[in-house]
């Protein structure tokens, strides 16, 4: 593991004393593991579809039905959302424990497995009996005491990258979970600020330099989700199509029925169509990577 | 032309107003042009590759046949130099008139077309007798004089994307070209920098987000350069890849014989073996989303 | 209140909508409270000293004694600390309930009021009982459910500012506070994450133009602190009197007795003499802009 | 010279290599030089003031007069600018040779000593006959053959540094003058480009922290320029006593006689009383921290 470039993040010594779990052993070394009959960190690259927001039981439920459709392995889907502002309006809220169940009914109906956000200590337990993966938001990354409680269930866990976090303090983050025996943590990038001057247009870069800067020292999974990063539908296909030339091991996702109408962030949804017709251009780009979806 | 996104950092006012050349007229207008029998902005990728460079006429003559076998389409190399601090050592030197020379024998060897940097106005005469496309570096991006003097020479401009400036910024230094009837316009994106908390692990990070924000609002032709950006050769395969999946009309790519040893920047080049292997990816992933190399 | 400059993060609807209660009512709208007999928001500035981390009760009293005696007003001090990676070293460690203990022991010996991280939901009432103002940490400053947690304490609460988040996102979190009737709220800059390539020489760059940014938004006491952001002792005289010269409310500086041997960030405390020293040139800036100390 | 802090732009090495003439050469080292009968790096902080763009003849006589008699040392003004797009307006324009003219006229009417902006190689033996310091601007500070070409007229240079460069560039920069033999380098800080997400409200953020972590390194005058990178007059006066609280040693400040009318950027500018009474705070923070103005 050659990591001598300039400018590195990541130095030989913090791969042994600050995340050794984290760390690579060898230079093919990669974490492969099942999660609810699907394997991650191997050739094939999961999918997590699904809405921002549980909107309603019946709008899971369809869009479940929907993503499994067009190939989808994951349903995402918010229950509890972390929100810059304390206030609520009629658009825009959270169904917490009642979008939780609706969860659950959507993967009794379709059977595809779930992946959602905790965000609080205090709902762990309740996350835990719905999800298959525990998602960390970006802004709790560094939320230690809700990564050591996650950990502790022993569920898989999804790590958000904070979009003002270096992978040095990513790996940090994840080796939280890993030191205490839990060993199906993902990584996932979702956007990096930056500097106002050169914004390409958007709030959030999408950072796929990472991936391979991440992979070359870590043995987990990558996974991207440019739904939240570009923030606006038209980009989410070539940054999709991207993260998977750049080596992704899973995408993440937003798809709505009708995304104009969505409870939060409707620029940024694709609907069923897009994604199936993306699922599709998907497929092309992962075997042309050697990979499959 | 819908152009409503939060955050956006083009606006409509700015395609009337600051960019009307640069801006597209309708959702496809896109420029197509030939420069040296190679066509730009349509469905084939050009590729540019050579030494960061010119460090002797063996050297570039050798590598100009080399990338042409492998099947690239012009050759790229450095007369002129801007470097950080004004001392020459032995190794990182500039060759200047000398290097436009042996340019011009490489291409006279070889037939590949040529693209290389242009740093003042006084040379440019010069550049413009050898070069094929004349290459304006990061640094000179806003040196306005020094676009205007180029763009009369009417020769094919290639614009490189400070790492510090907005896509809305890199639009305004196009418009000086194509105010002077230069219609060869080439954007080139070569790294921004970021925040040292989100550094992945490099000095600059790719922006592939900003080819579909740029293909959005303007019709000129954008290629990305990932040898400068991830300053490290491992990386350069993903990221060569993830660019032509985000839809990069076109590849420029630090190649030489004996990267470890080069004069300027060693850990970014790749050599003939990797560069050919990594043409035959390149051309499996734009036939993935239909396009050619 | 004249929001009009181009590139603003906060919009007047923002200050209607998104935090009504932060947002000054009128020009002048400054909020005035007292926190265990001490003035925050008017012509007097409160000073904070202590150390990064509690050590141990002897180190503590010592430090509290010696900040009092050259006129801090409060004592900080780590129990708990958020620290990067989940290993602790013979060096690098908390105290955390024991801590908390010495905390109350110097208040006791000295009278200093006390002001103290809290980083978890199941010690904020612990942290209660000693803190005179609980200290929300950069990394938790959207951890909401503790942001609510705290506020309900009724205790005053002081907010450091993500490192990369906006005034915007600072803001909303202050409001999470107010919102629950909790109006003894101060805010506190501590340095933002900065593109590698302009970084100046440090980790963190102090932005000391949000000071008057959130003055002209926020009603609410806006304090600075410099040992964090500029990680480098020599450069916390000239920060701490620029801060002062910005206009901020409050000062907060890491002191401690054996700098080169703190338990954690060794580079950045000044020592009991340097303190001195620097609280007299404290009094002369704060007297040449019409303030006192 | 102990440069060991984590995070570090500038290496020993670097002093010794790459930038030795601006490098210091002890901890005391600092340049002391005199411009137009105005000392510069000693005890007095000396003021230029002006409009950004030289409107008229009649208008800059005006504004000299006016800035004189509140005690400015030079007079700022510009006769080139650079503006990001290529289109002028009656209200956006510059009038280059004539300006310099009516610079010149203004410096006999009042011996005020001229800083004006120097944009292109053609045109510096015009700016050298008029200003006494020329100023490379932020987009020229690696334009390196304008660097050596307006160092060679052995007239004092002003570089300001870009907004995306590190302070390591940026003394890359002031060596390129230094190495013609040119001692008389004042470098500027205006304001750097920062993250989107913590954009505290402007376009740029004046680096303050930059003030001290140059002067640690180099023997090179420092002055800050807080009228571009605030953008926002209200910001002007407490980022003006900042910068001098800071260590800066010298101030640029925009000064009309009517700023909602100023040809470019109107926000920016302070009008006549507003610098005034700026002053008189400016010599009271110079005198609480040592220096006169």
């Amino acid at each position: 593991m050659d990591n001598k470039a300039p400018g590195k993040d990541v130095t030989d010594q913090d791969l042994k004393d600050k995340f050794p779990l984290a760390a690579k052993k060898s230079p093919d070394h990669r974490s492969v593991f099942d999660i609810a009959g699907v394997t991650f960190g191997a050739e094939t690259i999961p999918v997590f579809a699904g809405p921002n927001t549980v909107e309603s039981r019946d709008q899971i439920i369809d869009i479940a039905r929907n993503v499994k459709k067009s190939g989808a392995h994951f349903l995402r889907g918010g229950a509890f959302k972390p929100l810059t502002f304390p206030y609520r309006s009629e658009k825009y809220y959270e169904l917490r424990e009642e979008g939780l169940g609706y969860l659950a009914d959507a993967k009794a109906e379709t059977g595809l497995p779930i992946i959602t956000e905790i965000m609080e200590e205090s709902k762990v337990d309740a996350v835990a009996e719905v999800a298959d993966i525990m998602q960390i938001g970006t802004r709790n990354m560094q939320n230690f005491p809700l990564l050591t409680r996650v950990a502790k269930t022993g569920k898989p866990v999804m790590i958000k990258r904070h979009f003002g976090c270096s992978l040095r303090d990513w790996l940090g983050a994840a080796e939280y979970v890993l030191v205490e025996g839990n060993e199906k943590v993902i990584l996932c990038e979702r956007g990096v600020s930056v500097p106002h001057t050169h914004r390409s247009s958007s709030r959030f870069l999408l950072d796929l330099q990472v991936i391979p800067a991440a992979q070359e020292v870590t043995h987990l999974p990558v996974v991207s989700d440019p739904s939240h990063a570009t923030f606006w539908a038209p980009w989410v296909e070539p940054m999709t199509l991207a993260s998977i030339a750049a080596g992704a091991d899973g995408i993440m996702l937003e798809v709505h029925p009708d995304p104009r109408n969505a409870a939060v962030d409707p620029l940024q949804p694709i609907d069923y169509q897009e994604f199936d017709a993306l699922m599709t251009k998907m497929k092309a780009v992962a075997s042309a990577v050697e990979r499959t979806l």
